[in-house]
């Protein structure tokens, strides 16, 4: 962030009066431009024992399986962007039921609310972000071959807790790999 | 939104190719600006049967009280957040419990995420944007002066909740009030 997009001028990264850590300030008009998280919304689709997976034609990771999830548009709640997503990734219809999973992805300034739907037809196709996408029953989900650890993380919780017959709300961390476990 | 914050030359607002919406575009350096709703986290700090309120003492609403919540910042935890602010706003010292309820307010682009909250002490006095700070009984909740519908809708769903001693998480929207409503 290098100028101002009010006024065009140069930005400075500094503290302003009142606040407790820096920003990207205009001297000239006074704008303050706040850089804040950005919620990345999503669904796993169910249909009957199995659930939808998309497989991205697009980097980053592309060829991995995914949920369809994305971030949320201005003027829509979190279960109409978690539904836009099904629909943009995967022409998935689904009705989005209860939110499952918050995760903090702080180390990219992301948070990722995950929610459970039902998938309400099989007329899903690849869409445009997707080559692939396909309903898989537990034992036949592509674990080595999944997008994203926050996927991962969130299928991992799942299938547990579909064991129990019980979806709590959960909140997770995701935090950076080290090195050696990304390798 | 008028200049690129990257490269400081003019912005367009059109449909970017392969997206479905306009955005504010650079024609120059190919930047894209991206505007996403913002997470406002929060909590109801609960101390014994009573509940701590501030009272704003900046516009929005100066004067009228509120539970202590603000703007997500990059870098923590939806729970980093709501402790954070309600040592802010009122030098509360909270131990986050359960999330407890997310609202859309899709005319301000805001996500609210309000927590359960454990208060630790009494050690609480008014932050900067707060003029007074105090714990209410139910009976005493001043419901003609809290200042967003937000507030109002968390603390009316928290006490119905609190009657049943069951707290489910919880889904709702705030809908932009009508001029004779907000008379």
């Amino acid at each position: 962030m290098n100028y101002c997009n009010n006024c065009g001028n140069s930005l400075k990264y500094r503290i302003p009066p009142g606040d407790d850590r820096p920003r990207f300030a205009c001297d000239y008009c006074g704008a303050i431009h706040y850089q804040n998280p950005v919620m990345v919304v999503g669904c796993i689709p169910e249909f009957e024992d199995k659930i939808l997976l998309c497989r991205r034609s697009i980097e980053p990771c592309a060829d991995k399986w995914t949920l369809p999830a994305g971030y949320l548009e201005n003027g829509e709640t979190v279960s109409a962007g978690a539904a836009r997503e099904a629909y943009e990734e995967a022409y998935a219809n689904v009705e989005i039921l209860k939110p499952y999973a918050l995760y903090n992805i702080c180390y990219v300034n992301q948070v990722y609310l995950m929610f459970r739907a039902r998938l309400l037809d099989r007329k899903f196709k690849p869409g445009n972000e997707s080559k692939e996408v396909r309903l898989f029953a537990e034992q036949k989900i592509p674990w080595d071959q999944i997008a994203f650890t926050v996927i991962e993380e969130t299928l991992t919780q799942y299938f547990k807790d579909r064991k129990d017959g019980l979806f709590p709300f959960y909140i997770g961390d995701i935090l950076l790999k080290k090195k050696f476990e990304t390798a």
